[in-house]
């Protein structure tokens, strides 16, 4: 039995995010078809996490045990064949037995896209989230880096009951290595670089980042905000489409 | 009655074009049915040209005749709320009465884009063709401007009997004032400006440009093909998603 590692694109508009379901299509379901075919047998993969509906990824990474001996270039190219076109296989490499996408995992780095052209491209009404409204950037940009360190961001966990009692339950706090807002263009770019994150804590801070951008929070309140440890202190969660999961990083 | 342009973006992928179709999604369908609900009754747009399945615009135009007083910024405001977001509204204006966005129109510029990565990016293929194959890519820019001038391209009309014959019963020639292709990081991209164009006419030439880059035909054999005034002289006719209608001018 190999251990293999790929990395993967994806344009999550018409996934229900990454994690199987029964009914609806998603990404881990189309890798896990695509595997199915080359092994001829049912073949289970591990994400580095998973991604809501909606959410994309440039470099999701994914861990699985196969038997067939196909060569890992050759691999690549067989399930990019099978794929649809919206999901990407961009490397594939053998893995030392044990290894794991989620449990490996050192740091995560995400990318959330804030359209401010007064008219949302049709080409970028999928990747961006299209925020024409007047917005105070420069509190945005000097409150961003008040969510790095390590901290207990229970005040960003979602509002999902079960998700946010199951991380309770384990632990809220994690490690934000770079938290930064630019501009670039039309778009108002925050990345983020982790230890891990709660479900749904990235759009959580973005939200908050607009909270700062229409006047409601100035961005010293951030640091009171996360020591409330409640999540009703921070913003509301925005949509989906902006995210991008754009590298899982692992030791090595 | 006013008369108005308009200027509109869309993402042709989930459009059966842009002409009117019983029982199909179109673009001047969308825009039709959002007029409408501004006017109270029926209002017919009239597009620079059609574009088919697939094809995108930057800058299609449309003009129409309008009752209803709404300044042009709020009628773009309007629309845009109206349409969905893969079809945008860049600008409206008022025109003289008698405007009429296909015979008024004195060029038009369409841009195709040949994806060249070994992997194509999910956020692109619905934007590009993807062609990672080996490919003369020198001899396919110097045969580009092979195409540019005065000429007959009944070689290059489209296979499509009917759509043919049409053109054929009026003129087959056009003017090119600009044919080429040049690669921008991982995309190879042609940019033609005509008088006019025929049916399917930029999506051949870029068939047989790449006819030229698997080394099946030399740049010098473009003159050749359009001498011929046969379609099965020129190339297959390329995919519709890599094509974009950029611009279309008119005098004043």
């Amino acid at each position: 039995m190999r251990t293999l590692r790929i990395t993967v694109a994806y344009d999550g508009t018409d996934f229900s995010g990454w994690q199987v379901q029964p009914t609806q299509p998603t990404v881990q379901s189309a890798i896990e078809g695509a595997l199915r075919e080359i092994e001829g047998k049912p073949v289970k993969i591990e994400g580095s996490g998973r991604t809501d509906a909606g959410v994309h990824a440039l470099g999701q990474m994914a861990s699985f045990r196969l038997e067939n001996p196909i060569p890992p270039q050759n691999l690549k190219k067989a399930l990019n064949r099978l794929l649809p076109p919206t999901v990407r296989v961009y490397n594939v490499s053998e893995v030392p037995a044990g290894f794991h996408a989620r449990h490996s995992a050192t740091a995560k780095t995400y990318e959330y896209r804030i359209q401010r052209a007064e008219t949302c491209p049709p080409f970028e009404q999928r990747y961006t989230y299209w925020h024409p409204f007047r917005l105070d950037e420069p509190a945005m940009i000097a409150a961003a880096p008040f969510f790095e360190g390590e901290r207990d961001f229970r005040s960003l966990a979602s509002n999902d009951r079960a998700a946010q009692m199951a991380e309770i339950a384990k632990t809220t706090v994690r490690t934000i290595y770079s938290s930064r807002l630019s501009r670039d263009g039309d778009l108002l770019i925050y990345r983020v670089r982790g230890s891990g994150f709660l479900y749904h804590m990235v759009r959580n801070i973005v939200g908050t980042l607009l909270e700062v951008g229409r006047g409601h929070l100035s961005p010293t309140d951030i640091t009171a905000i996360l020591d409330a440890r409640d999540r009703a202190a921070a913003g509301p969660m925005v949509a989906a489409r902006g995210l991008f999961l754009v590298e899982v990083e692992y030791e090595n």
